[in-house]
């Protein structure tokens, strides 16, 4: 069912200090930051040959990474995003099994502007995941 | 300097329950596991498109894994590792901007049998993070 491995998200308290970290010291090609007051967070990616590093720094008063850098101070890989053809078969199979999905169960258009949905970390290894349909 | 997300390591404490997550409930194609005594861990890669996902669980009396999971016992992400060309080149780049590499500062060889080397998570975004020389 999962395909290709989206990116992998680490949130930062400090955006420019991450990016210096990944663009001076790692040497790595990485895009503009753009704010996405819908998610709460400012984004920027690391584009690597196979697949993307997402740097999340928190946006605003409500946002969803502000509980995870209080006990991540340093920040830390926060989520990991798989790829699905058909998300709404993705989560009919996943649920059927007992795999929960956070939220409302439906999904949303996340930061790519494709639907996306989050699976509880419990039932996924201590991993926060997220699927995106490709 | 770092170029292919070699993988994302997920620390396990049952590694049947975890290939049956990644296996019949995300429908991933899995390796079968191996002891690695040197490494203090036993490993299974989940084979995506274009990475691999490194299940890890501890072997052993003093497996590097082992306090990881007493602070996350549902299992979590440990690690991710980057290639490098070069990994004394990296390693001495890294070390002149004022990055730290675990143990003594030499590679090691690996899991996959390549020489490998460990950042200090607080210099890397609260990130474990693996050079590998591809």
């Amino acid at each position: 069912m999962i395909g290709r491995l989206n990116h992998v998200a680490i949130a930062v308290s400090d955006m420019e200090a991450a990016t210096a970290i990944y663009r001076d010291t790692l040497g790595a090609e990485i895009s503009d930051k753009v704010a996405q007051p819908d998610h709460g967070v400012s984004t920027v990616f690391i584009n690597l040959p196979n697949t993307k590093i997402e740097l999340l720094e928190p946006l605003g008063d409500a946002s969803p990474i502000a509980k995870f850098l209080e006990k991540n101070p340093s920040g830390g890989i926060h989520h990991i995003c798989y790829e699905v053809d058909d998300i709404l078969a993705a989560r009919d199979k996943l649920v059927a099994q007992g795999g929960r999905v956070l939220g409302d169960g439906n999904p949303k258009i996340g930061a790519h502007g494709k639907p996306v949905l989050f699976l509880h970390p419990k039932d996924f290894l201590g991993t926060l995941t997220e699927l995106e349909q490709a």
